[in-house]
């Protein structure tokens, strides 16, 4: 089913979801959760609303994920600021309850495959005012006069982005935005944190695995947010924001007591940390790293830190929303030697 | 009423809150929030809690806060680490519903009194691993040991803190957390933003007036976190924290569009800012005073830019929290001239 | 001498200065640093250039020095742009070579007055493009177009600032640099760092005492950039910058090993931190406060740390140079108790 | 001579140092620097200091450097804390003086390739008491306790990098600190800026060119800090660091005005930011970016903007040093085409 996009799954047995998820690496039934089943779609990401479906681990659900601006860009003529008012921006899917999950358990979210929906798939970039990497914000507040608004809208398909006459680049989607549910608080659709939300990390791309920690019961799976493409930090604010068919495969694990998210894919397994500044992201992903190598993987911390002084790799994720991220990894050739 | 540790009222009368309030400097009724009819506290603030008290403009409240602790610590052998988890700190009270208030007003909270409270008054101070200014955190994330948890018991009474056997601290009380509702979001009580939250500003004292951004319908004011005393930027995490009796009055000003939170004193008018890295917070504490000079007083925006820059005064309140509170004021005898 | 601007010089007995300072608080000779005799003035602060002068500990100097801009700016509508080049900015006196001095010691250098200079005191405060907080710099690095260049040329006395029409200021001078020259490295006259640097502290003014750790021999004392007023964090980039006749006195303290400057006066000690974020330089601050009560006042390092939450003072330096400047204090009358 | 480590040379005679330069393109002398002609190394980055050589564009230069520590850690059981004393850290070669170099000039320096040096050539990484990224700092400055002190010495050839039993690394060298001079300052080498300095960024490798602006007469080239591996951020504050025979060519590109350093390998061109906090650099790098792409390819800025936000790449530096070091780059494919 993901011949299109994601990578070979053979790796997918050797995976810390299939070694030790409740469904042990067994597919289970497939979802679908539509806009129709999904009806209104959540701009904050908390304990405070209605699942729209119950699953079990190993569930299949196929997503119809919106585009981070809701669909109201329509037209390269459109005005953002018009049309977009904050809080009401990344609209989700969810939330998903997953049967037996409870704190301190951690939901495994493997991306199947996601494809571009809609009979003439549209990208969409903009650029917003104050909204940004190379502009004053309303955290970065400064005087200067905000830049110009920018809409760009361009044809898509499973391979290609058409975005100029110029350049057309390739159709590398990733989910910019996975969550579980925090304890009490609910965090707006374009903060990420500890829950995950909006880390809009290129990593999390058909043939990864994230790793969630679960904080209430039944996880609440939120998810949304597709990018076609994105670059390193996102950095005029938005990436190729497109409605997607995206597919998922959800498994629990137990008693597994992480703090913030984690990926694998076939070649790297990588912590992420999001916080300002940015160092303060980098170290959290990289202090996770050195925990988690020398919880699982038998090394000592000293040994994991200084070898990752040697042969780290870091992701910036984004750096335009609220908190930034950043998440730092090692390769599985390496890691895992014994 | 206000005789022990507020400054004289006489300002009052030209107070923002008094000139453009509903009530116009009226003192309604005055209720009792006491810990029976509180209840539950809360340690996240948001919409989705039910109100304890519905009240009108112009009233006045008389608040029974908890210490920052929820009492929890009661003894200088008791380990914080133990007795605490988040984000299960910082009980709030209220949320208290303002007839009238919508979307666009303002809600001011003059805070008229704070006294100790209980038959033998007695604040709390403590050290609490990865928590304050001067270690790793769980942001700021480091491999280093924690620092040693500490606590400090003290008597207290309405004039001064016997911290030590060496040095007597005067009584110098003020709000830690003091917000309204966000829209959709819920936010834990230890963290501040545009809604207000943990600003734990110095300032926000008895004689002080608070105004809030409203969001939600009646607002919900929570207030708590009273501390005895508290240096600039709370730098080991926790100031002296100690159960009160605070007497506010609200009042509500309509259609006054502001982002974050202001506050005035009879010398004084500030802005506030909460982000991080710091100096984010000092820019949004800076920007909003100039914009609050040139919207208000008649300045022109780059006049009141540069003579900030020869007369602003910048109060740090905490930089402990997940975010950083930062103050940007300025003398009410210049900016009132004309 | 100091009647006009400095405070009661009663306390400077009790000082650290006096007490430890080789000296003994006895003045020796007074020389005259005028424009002359100083020649060219330095842009960069560090170990390669000629002594203006040498002088003994405990000698008075008369330094007659110079506007940030060098004089270039003389009317409103000159364009900062175009006559200002980076790092030709922020001329210093010096360095003047002080006998005795070698590494490990400490300068002190009391600011017994400041007076305006010239015949027409004048104060020039101006807007120069991405130089300031509330705007995009070469470190904050935007796409935004910069501020307006904005030029205000006022007149100054001994007791106002005559700013505008509708706004007179006092006259509260202090110098914004203060430097002994870095081991190897030579610093250009705008940043700040634990040689002292362009710190823009209000609080080193007529009346205070910086202690500079030295680092060659000679220690080589650099000092410039005074200010007839400054708010905390010299928002718009400058303050009022005019040429000074400014007194000090010199003193040495044998091997007192600090890291970062120190600065006290009649009422607080304040040690002195300049890095970015702002963080790191409030850190810093408090930091070297805590460690200075522990070993000279004789706190627990934790009983330090904890007051200060209860009691500390911090004042925001610059916040618009390559390294922001902050210091964190205490007040004598509670750290000087037993 | 590069068929070891370098990649390929033909795409070289498309760089735009082979296009641009001087020498364009033509190898002129081959000059050896060995330790006995270098004499004395260098720890400050500046105009003071005596040229070793001078050479032509075009030339080439041997290069021997010597490790980050200067070869005084010998063994596992050294103390970093006892042997090392800031400054005098990270011995730089040169300064090389390049005939015709001046003020708005560019220096290309071309990596030809890096062998391991001395007869058992031997790497040396060390975790040191406040550096590092997981620790606390001079400018992080906390009060716990340090990270323990850890010296890991191992056997490098040119292939691999025998790190320890477990685990054997590539060799994939490249040259943390490249500079020219500052125009008046002189910085000291552990820290990145303008001039380059220590930027530790992986890209760095035999097989790219880097474009530093020259400040200086003769441009002054200083080179050194060879590492056989790094990852991205150097976390633990060292590498892999060894005594190197680095081969350079050294070309000039005048009149070509850029503000920060610059690199370009076979598949991308990118831009070098060094500032705190890292979103800064992250910031510098990409405005760069941007306007390399709108000055020499042909892009509106916006353009450049949005696209870069679907396929920029971010490669972290050094996030351990006195300023962090971000890489933003695009791929040649994507920005040569017309």
């Amino acid at each position: 089913m993901s011949d299109s996009n994601g990578p070979s799954e053979r790796w997918l047995d050797g995976s810390i979801m299939a070694r030790q998820g409740v469904a042990g690496g067994r597919v289970g039934q497939t979802y679908r959760l539509t806009e129709a089943v999904q009806g209104d779609y959540h701009y904050t990401i908390g304990p405070y609303s209605e699942p729209v479906m119950e699953i079990d681990p190993g569930d299949r659900v196929v997503v119809d994920t919106r585009d981070a601006f809701d669909g109201k860009i329509q037209s390269e003529s459109d005005s953002p600021s018009e049309l977009l008012r904050m809080p009401f921006l990344n609209p989700q899917n969810g939330p998903i309850s997953v049967r037996g999950a409870e704190w301190g358990d951690v939901l495994a979210v493997y991306i199947e495959e996601m494809r571009t929906r809609g009979e003439e798939p549209t990208g969409t970039c903009c650029m917003i005012p104050e909204f940004g990497a190379l502009t004053g914000t309303e955290h970065t507040a400064i005087l200067n006069d905000p830049l110009p608004e920018r809409v760009r809208r361009m044809r898509l398909d499973d391979e290609y982005i058409y975005w100029s006459e110029r350049n057309v680049l390739r159709y590398r989607p990733h989910i910019g935005t996975l969550s579980v549910s925090p304890e009490i608080d609910s965090i707006n659709a374009l903060t990420p944190d500890q829950h995950g939300g909006n880390m809009d990390l290129p990593d999390m791309a058909p043939g990864s695995i994230t790793y969630l920690p679960v904080r209430v019961p039944g996880a609440r799976l939120f998810i949304g947010d597709a990018h076609a493409s994105q670059g390193d930090g996102e950095v005029c604010g938005t990436a190729v924001e497109y409605p997607s068919t995206t597919t998922i495969r959800v498994d629990l694990i137990k008693s597994w007591h992480i703090t913030w998210p984690r990926l694998e894919n076939e070649e790297m397994i990588m912590a992420i940390g999001s916080a300002r500044p940015l160092e303060d992201a980098t170290r959290i992903a990289y202090r996770e790293l050195v925990r988690w190598m020398a919880a699982d993987y038998g090394y000592d911390q000293w040994d994991a830190y200084m070898m990752l002084s040697q042969c780290g790799r870091v992701r910036l994720g984004n750096f335009v929303d609220p908190k930034y991220t950043v998440g730092a990894g090692a390769l599985k050739k390496i890691v895992e030697t014994h």
